[in-house]
C-alpha cells in the first residue's frame, strides 16, 4: 500500500502470464462502478454503471465511465458480468451496449430483467445469459463462479474469476444480514471454500469501511412499519427505492395487517415491482394493490401510497407532493409520510427540503434520523473483518468508496493479516497487474468523468462546468461593440446586457461612459485589432464590477463587425 | 396549533395591553435568528444573526433578516438583546447598527466581546451593556432576567421577557448537559422558579426537537482525543468551530498530555481564543501554544495544529491543506486530522471532499462518523421536556429550527401538557399578539431573505437567483444581431457568444442560418421593432437548441442598434 497516492504514467505491456485489473469507476467515488480485466488479450467487464452528479456538476444528468480506452477493443470482450440490478452498476450497459449491442450480459435473473426492461427503450435487446449462485461458466478464458450475496435490491450476486494467473474474487455490493428476508444469505461458507482453494486478489465492496460494527437486520424494520401504521389515522404515503423489493415487501406486508390498500406511485416503482413479481421476489396479497383511481376513492384510513422520491428529487412524486403540484395527491394534516431510504450524501439540502415542505402542510413525517426505517445495504467493518478473514486473499484491493472508504477498508485488511505491500490502495484508472501471485500498481490509464448532458454524451467538459460554476454563483455581464470591419471604427455600442447580477436597469449607467473613454483611448492609440478590443472592453468591466461590487460575474465582450 | 400552515394577512393594530411577538428569522430555516418584542409603541431585539446559503441560493456569501419593518422605527428599539456569540445570533448586528449605530447591545462578557471585535472591524464602538447570569434589567418597559444555558459556546443567556402583557421566556440556544467543562450548567432551577410565577409564552429552541434522549456530555470527547493523540505518530491537526472554546480546550489538555505544543491557525481561531483567555475562559499551560514558525521548527510529534475550516470551507486553512495549497502545512502520511464538529447540513459534499483528498494524500482522518469527537450544542428531546415541564408555559412558540423542528417540538410541548390551541406553530415574518394571557398567530409581515453579494446587501432578489440557477445548470447562448437604427434593416451578425455550453467552435454553424432566414422572413413581412426581433431570434435558438440537444441553456437575444 503507498501511504500517500501518486501520478502514474502509461502501464507497460501486460506479461502473458498476467491478469490486468482495471477499475474505471467506483474508486474515489460511489457510483459508475466498471472493473475491467484482461488476460491472453481477451477482456471481461465487471459492471457498468452511473454515477449521479452532485452540486459541483451543474446541470448533468449522469456521469459514466470513460470507455475510450476499450472503444478500439470492444471484439475482445467476452462479457459483461452484472453483480446486482441498481443503477450504480447496470446505468451505464446501454451506453457501452450502444458502441456493439451484442456484447453478452451475464447476471442474475432480477438483475438481467433490470437491465433488459432499460435497453428495451432504446430497443435494443441483449445476448443474455442468466446464471444463478453455485453457478459456474467460462467466459473467454475466465472461468467465472457465482455466490449468492446479500443487499438492497434481490438476487445480487459475487464473482470469483479464475485465470492461469490466479483467482480474483469480486464481492459486488454486499452486507451480512444474518436474518434476510428471503433467507438467501451471503455466502459465506463458499467464500471460505474458495479461500482454501486460494484467493490471490480481494476486491470488496469499502462504502461502509469506516462504520464500526454490524448491520441491523433488515426485518427490524417491519415492526417499526407496524408502529406507524398502527397510529397513523389517516393516509400512510412511503417513499424508497425503487428496487428495494424487501422494503417494499415489509410495507406490503404492514398494510395488509392494517387492513389498507396499496396503490404504487412511480413508474420506476410500478415496474421494478411488476418484474418482482413475476419472478416470485414479491408476494403480494390478493387485492392488496389497487389502482391510483381506486386508491382516490378509498377512506384515508385504508390507503398507503408507495411512492418514489426517497432522495428529495423534485421530479419524483413525493416530490411534486411536498410542492404541493402533484396531480392527485395533496399532503393534508392527518397524512403520515415515511422516508424508509438512505439518504445518499449529496442530497441532504433537497431531502430536507422535501420533509419541511411536507411537514409545514400538515404531514407527521417519519425519516430515518427520527426511527429506525432504514438499514444500509453495505456491510460496517465488522462484517467486512469477516469476508477477509475466510477469504484470506494474498492481495487485497479495497473497492466501491471515497478515498476515505479506501484507505479504512485497507487498514481493516492489514489488521486481519494481509501484508501491507499486499494491498493496493488506487483510484479510477489505475492498472493493476496480478503476476506471480503478486499484485502490483504498474500505471494509469485516462479515466475521465463522462457527463451525459441531455442528448449529447461527453461533449461537456471540466472547463465547461467551470464556466457554469461562475455563471451560477455571479451571473454575466456582456458588453457588445459594433465596429466597422474595414476601418475598426466604433460604430455602435458599448450595450450591456446582463444576467445573474443586478435587477437594478440603471446598474450599467456608469461604466457605458468608462467603456466608451477606453474605446475612445484605444482608438487614438490606433487599436483595431478585434481581438484587442474585446481584451480591453472585458478588463474595462471587470475593473469596474469588482471596484464598486466586489464580485466576479463573467464577463463577456463582444465586438461585432459590420 | 393550526394543523396546516396559513398564509395570513397584515396584521391588526396591537391592543394597548398586548406584547407583540414577530420572529423575524430563525423559523423555517435554521440562522439569522432575530424575535421582535413591541409593547406600549416600544421595541426590543433578541438576537440579529445570519443564516448560510445554501446551494439554491449560489454566490451569496449571507442572508439578512428583513429589518424593512422596523427601520422606520428604530428610534423605539430599547435594545438588542444578544443571547450569545454565534454569527446566527449577532452575525447581522453590523448590518442593523449600519442603519443606527447608538441602539444599545445587550449580553454577556464572551458574547459582547465577539460582536464589538466584529464591529470594530466597520468601526462602529458600539453601546454596550454587560450583563451575566442571575441579573435583571430593565430596558423600556422591557424588565429582562437573565439565565445561564449551557451550549457549544461559553457564556450564553437565556432572557426571560416581563411586561404588563405578561412574562416571556426565550432560551436562546441550549443544551443541558450535566457535567459541563465549566460546571456552568443551564439553570433549570431559575427556570422552575420563573415557571412557579408564571410563564405566559415560551419560545424554545427546536434544533434537536426531533432527536430522541439526551446529549453526551462535553467531556466525554476528552479521553477520545486523548486515544487519537497517544495513536498518532505524527502531526495532529485538529478543525473545530473558532467559538467552541471548550472543545479547543480539550485540544490544548490533550497536547499538552502528550507533550506536543500548539499553533493556532485561522484569523477567527486566533482572535477568539484571544478573548477567551483574556476573559479567564481559555486555561493555556504556559509555553503550550506557540506561534506558527516556531511550530515549523518542531518534529512532527510534537505538533498540534488548531485550525478553522471544519464545514469544509474551501478557502479556509484546512480547506487549502486538503487542495495541497496551503502556505506552510503540505499534508503527508503520518499526519493524523480530527474533524471535532459538527456536520451542519448543506456542507456534507464539501466536508467529504476535504476528508478524501487528506486521505488521498496520506493523512488518517477522524471525523464525528467514526469517532466521538463532536457532541451537539442543542438539547434533544429528552432534554426539551424538562424545560417544558419545569416551565409549565401557558403558551408554547417553537423557534430556531426547520418545519419538521418546529412540528416535532410543538408535539412535545403537547405531551407535556401544553394545551394543543395554546401551540403556536408559525414561521419568519408572522406576527404573534399575548394578550390576557392567551398568544395568538394574528398576522403576517414580509420577512424576504436579505442576500449580501460582495458589497451590495439586498440587491440579489429571488429572481436574480433563478437566473443563476439557469445559468449555472444550462450555461447561455447570445445571439447578436445589428440592426439599422432608421431602417432597422439587419446591418450585421448573427453572431454567436456561448458560455457553458458547448466546447466545440462548430456547435453553432447550423444555426446561423436558420436565424438569418427567419430575420430575412421577418423583414419580408415588414417586423423591425427591436424588441419583435429579440423574440424572433430567442424563440429560434430556443427551438434549436431543445431539438438538437435536449438542454435549456439562457438564451439571450442582443438586438444592437447603429
Amino acid at each position: 500500500m503507498t501511504a500517500a497516492h501518486v501520478e502514474l504514467d502509461a502501464p507497460p505491456p501486460l506479461p502473458a502470464t498476467g491478469l490486468r485489473i482495471t477499475p474505471m469507476g467506483g474508486l474515489g467515488a460511489i457510483g459508475r462502478n466498471m472493473t475491467l480485466f484482461e488476460f491472453g488479450g481477451r477482456l471481461l467487464v465487471v459492471d457498468c454503471g452511473v454515477l449521479f452528479p452532485d452540486v459541483d456538476q451543474p446541470g448533468v444528468d449522469l456521469i459514466l465511465p470513460d470507455f475510450e480506452s476499450i472503444l478500439d477493443r470492444l471484439d475482445a470482450v467476452d462479457a459483461i458480468v452484472l453483480t446486482h440490478g441498481h443503477e450504480d452498476h447496470i446505468g451505464a450497459v446501454p451506453y457501452l451496449l450502444a458502441h456493439k449491442p451484442d456484447i453478452p450480459l451475464v447476471g442474475s435473473q432480477f438483475t438481467l430483467a433490470l437491465v433488459e426492461a432499460k435497453l428495451a427503450e432504446r430497443r435494443i435487446t441483449p445476448y443474455s445469459l442468466t446464471v444463478r449462485e453455485g453457478q459456474t461458466e467460462r467466459l473467454g478464458p475466465f472461468e467465472c463462479e457465482f455466490f449468492a450475496v446479500n443487499h438492497s435490491i434481490p438476487d445480487a450476486l459475487a464473482v470469483a474469476i479464475k485465470t492461469p494467473a490466479g483467482t480474483v474474487l469480486h464481492t459486488g455490493d454486499f452486507k451480512m444480514d444474518q436474518l434476510p428476508l428471503d433467507g438467501r444469505l451471503t455466502d459465506l461458507a463458499g467464500f471460505a471454500r474458495l479461500g482454501a482453494e486460494g484467493v490471490d486478489l480481494l476486491l470488496s465492496d469499502s462504502t461502509n469501511a469506516e462504520i464500526p460494527g454490524f448491520v441491523t437486520p433488515e426485518r427490524e424494520i417491519g415492526p417499526v412499519l407496524d408502529r406507524i401504521f398502527a397510529g397513523a389515522t389517516g393516509r400512510v404515503i412511503v417513499a424508497s427505492f425503487a428496487s428495494h423489493v424487501h422494503r417494499v415487501q415489509q410495507v406490503f406486508d404492514a398494510a395488509r395487517a392494517h387492513g389498507r390498500h396499496v396503490a404504487l406511485i412511480g413508474r420506476s416503482m410500478v415496474r421494478n415491482m411488476g418484474i418482482a413479481r413475476d419472478l416470485g421476489l414479491l408476494r403480494i396479497p390478493g387485492g392488496l394493490v389497487v389502482g391510483m383511481d381506486e386508491a382516490l376513492n378509498l377512506p384515508p384510513e385504508r390507503i398507503v401510497l408507495m411512492s418514489t422520491g426517497s432522495q428529495g428529487e423534485p421530479m419524483s412524486a413525493l416530490g411534486r407532493m411536498a410542492n404541493g403540484d402533484h396531480r392527485h395527491v395533496t399532503i393534508a394534516p392527518g397524512d403520515t409520510v415515511v422516508l424508509a431510504s438512505s439518504l445518499v450524501p449529496g442530497n441532504e439540502s433537497a431531502v430536507y427540503r422535501v420533509i419541511n415542505r411536507l411537514s409545514r402542510a400538515g404531514a407527521v413525517v417519519v425519516h430515518k434520523d427520527v426511527a429506525k426505517v432504514h438499514v444500509s445495504g453495505h456491510s460496517p467493518a465488522g462484517e467486512l473483518r469477516y469476508l477477509l478473514n475466510v477469504v484470506k486473499p494474498r492481495n487485497f484491493m479495497p473497492v466501491h468508496g471515497e478515498w476515505r472508504h479506501l484507505r479504512a477498508h485497507a487498514e481493516l485488511g492489514v489488521e486481519s493479516g494481509v501484508p501491507r505491500e499486499q494491498v493496493v490502495l488506487c483510484e479510477d484508472g489505475d492498472v493493476v497487474d496480478l503476476v506471480d501471485g503478486v499484485a502490483r500498481l504498474v500505471g494509469h490509464i485516462r479515466s475521465r468523468y463522462v457527463y451525459v448532458d441531455g442528448l449529447a454524451v461527453g461533449d461537456v467538459s471540466e472547463s465547461l462546468l467551470t464556466e457554469r460554476r461562475i455563471l451560477g454563483d455571479g451571473g454575466f455581464i456582456a458588453a457588445t461593440v459594433v465596429i466597422d470591419s474595414v476601418t475598426g471604427k466604433v460604430v455602435g455600442g458599448p450595450a450591456i446586457s446582463a444576467k445573474g447580477f443586478s435587477e437594478d436597469p440603471a446598474a450599467f449607467d456608469a461604466v457605458l461612459p468608462v467603456i466608451t473613454e477606453a474605446l475612445l483611448r484605444a482608438a487614438e492609440e490606433g487599436v483595431t485589432d478585434p481581438h484587442q478590443l474585446q481584451q480591453l472592453v472585458r478588463r474595462t468591466v471587470g475593473r469596474w464590477v469588482n471596484e464598486k461590487y466586489r464580485r466576479r460575474p463573467m464577463i463577456v465582450p463582444n465586438v461585432v463587425e459590420v
